[in-house]
């Protein structure tokens, strides 16, 4: 999975524009287009208050065909209303002339301040001059477009093999937490030459979600604009990869990947964030319960601002697995950092290994394992630490 | 309600002592007492890694009876295994043998690190002396030994009156969040000389912790070892007090009042907090989900870095409300900022009012209103912000 070899997904070109609509001179629009109308599977925001580019995009998914995604940044166009709606629309139609392509085959999104409507001017000059603008290379550029407080941008890629056929998938995302000056949002866009199953395709993204953007935290909170999208246009022209075969296993266990890489990401450039902890609970009475645990103990204020600390401080680390809902017995529970056992049997394990385990609490990425002596429930969540910086970032009115 | 006058209750006695069990020279010991076994009631900590003191004290309290209260500082004794819950035990014997009472009248009570053995040869030494210490008017002692990191003690008071006896409330409670090195606690006691009805006690303590204590948060963690404590001896000698008569409901109101007040002090003092924020929610379908999206409001980390910035940042409010999960309809949402709209019908009311709405956010307590226009659902959640201190407390390693 050498990434850096990997420049682009066959059929797929890409665009980006400092538009205007963000900041002066920043790139701030993003086209990507598909030679021919590709397979694809989303998943999005389950906020109530939806943005208009989710409720326009999101049944044009379901459809199961697409063939361009329009993104920008610097406006979220949440929380615009009807008028919100129709800009949204127009975007996506303006896209689909420039293409020669049908309206319903564009996926738009967008992201930024919530609240204010879309500058449409900018959109009107600048879409049509993208359309002329695609390339093969320039995935990383759409990275760089859709960046809001993100400081570095995310891609990832993989190749596989089916049929002794190659094909490549492709990701990019957006995602440092929600976001000055109103919000923000988690994006992902993965492309893939390879031609498959669409059953295959949705199962795949939906639990590939599952474990990555699904498992992470930054802050706990659900944008109105999330989206992710995977399109698969079949050019790499294999045999079509099905559910339940060898080449379907491995073809999700990629996508998967490249979803748990990119979220990973999102977590290691989470605002102010100085660590990437995975809290990895096990022997929880099921797989559901295994996450509750971990997602309580990966959103306590208290467990990350001990991270930011470098604190073992296991305590606060039991108290999270006590109050999040998941059956547990005390007397049962192990902690560790790392291979550092601070606990066993719900009982402190000496101040030696506590101070071990401080040591492993100074690296900016480490493991937090609970086990919980129960069942065979298993499961994980990436957290990032509290500090000083996500406050700064979150508070800027202030600083 | 003239706090200032009542210093303490009819048949109540207190001491405190620096036990060493905290630090040197800081009182850290308590004990309550009152002449004749009271009638009590409990709240204790729904975190199913429970403390040994709330372990022997929760059944003690259910029985109904009660005459004494010993709580420590400086160490929780949560974590402990069976010696502690021994240990726990011992504190309550040495009570009971000191004040001549049954050890099943002693409840016990502890805040502090976790899994840390209670030092108990200071119990052995300072219990004896508490017991020969009590006097009239020490409440206020006992709120300064309870205090963790809590920057002032918190005692409420008020007066009541029925069958044209006169009766007292006074309550005593500690919390500031949960503290470096390893924890803390949120503990209130309630002293009253009226005499109630058992259902009545309960009752009134049930519906007025879930007003109070249960709609309060600083950071989102339960404590091992929460626990509210009301206690009545009767010693006002009026006749007794019963459910659905004006004096019960009176007297449940009175009760309500005092265990807000102290929440409100403990938001207040708030690890790090510079502001006190009501958030309240309107026309939900039911009160259950007024709850439940107050408490996303309140403890969204957005929203609380939001307030330390004095933003009046409705975009994160709106998100917040989205992903409660209760029911919404975006196009019918309100919000205030006092008495200030910025959102009417789901859209912004304009620069002009959030301007004004700017200048509410600078005063250090005022009210977030959010109507959902859905129903008679109402509810409110006390929050403060979240600073750069709050991370320093919490981050106490590092920094």
């Amino acid at each position: 999975m050498d990434q850096g070899m990997i420049k682009g997904v066959q059929g797929f070109r890409f665009a980006t524009r400092p538009a205007g609509i963000r900041k002066a001179g920043r790139t701030d629009l993003a086209l990507i287009f598909s030679e021919v109308p590709a397979l694809c599977a989303g998943v999005f925001t389950t906020n109530k208050v939806v943005a208009a580019p989710v409720t326009l995009t999101a049944p044009r998914i379901r459809r199961g065909e697409c063939q361009a995604i329009l993104v920008n940044s610097g406006n979220a166009n949440a929380c615009t209303g009807e008028p919100g709606l129709q800009n949204a629309r127009r975007c996506g139609d303006l896209a689909a002339r420039a293409l020669g392509i049908d309206p319903e085959l564009v996926a738009v999104s967008s992201t930024g301040v919530i609240g204010a409507p879309l500058p449409m001017d900018r959109f009107e000059e600048h879409v049509p001059l993208l359309a002329a603008d695609l390339a093969a290379d320039g995935a990383m550029a759409v990275a760089e477009a859709i960046m809001t407080t993100d400081s570095f941008p995310k891609v990832s890629a993989a190749q596989g093999e089916a049929g002794g056929r190659p094909y490549t998938i492709l990701g990019v995302a957006k995602g440092a937490g929600m976001i000055h000056p109103n919000m923000a949002t988690m994006l992902a866009f993965v492309l893939t030459d390879a031609a498959v199953e669409p059953a295959l395709l949705d199962q795949a993204l939906r639990q590939g979600v599952d474990l990555s953007f699904n498992s992470i935290t930054v802050d706990r909170d659900t944008s109105t604009n999330d989206m992710v999208l995977v399109l698969a246009n079949g050019l790499a022209a294999n045999p079509v990869i099905c559910r339940g075969t060898p080449e379907g296993e491995a073809f999700a266990a990629e996508l998967n990947a490249i979803l748990l890489d990119l979220a990973k990401m999102i977590v290691r450039d989470g605002e102010g964030a100085t660590k990437l902890v995975e809290i990895r609970v096990r022997g929880a009475v099921s797989y559901g319960e295994a996450r509750q645990a971990a997602c309580s103990v990966a959103t306590s204020n208290l467990v990350k601002t001990a991270f930011f600390g470098e604190d073992a401080n296991w305590g606060r680390i039991i108290a999270a697995v006590g109050y999040s809902g998941a059956e547990v017995d005390p007397e049962k529970i192990d902690i560790l950092f790392g291979d550092v056992q601070v606990v066993r049997n719900g009982l402190t394990t000496g101040k030696e290994l506590e101070e071990r385990a401080t040591a492993i609490l100074k690296t900016p990425e480490f493991t937090v394992t609970v086990d919980l002596h129960l069942g065979d429930g298993a499961a994980s969540y990436y957290t990032s630490d509290l500090t000083y910086d996500y406050v700064k970032i979150n508070a800027a009115y202030r600083t």
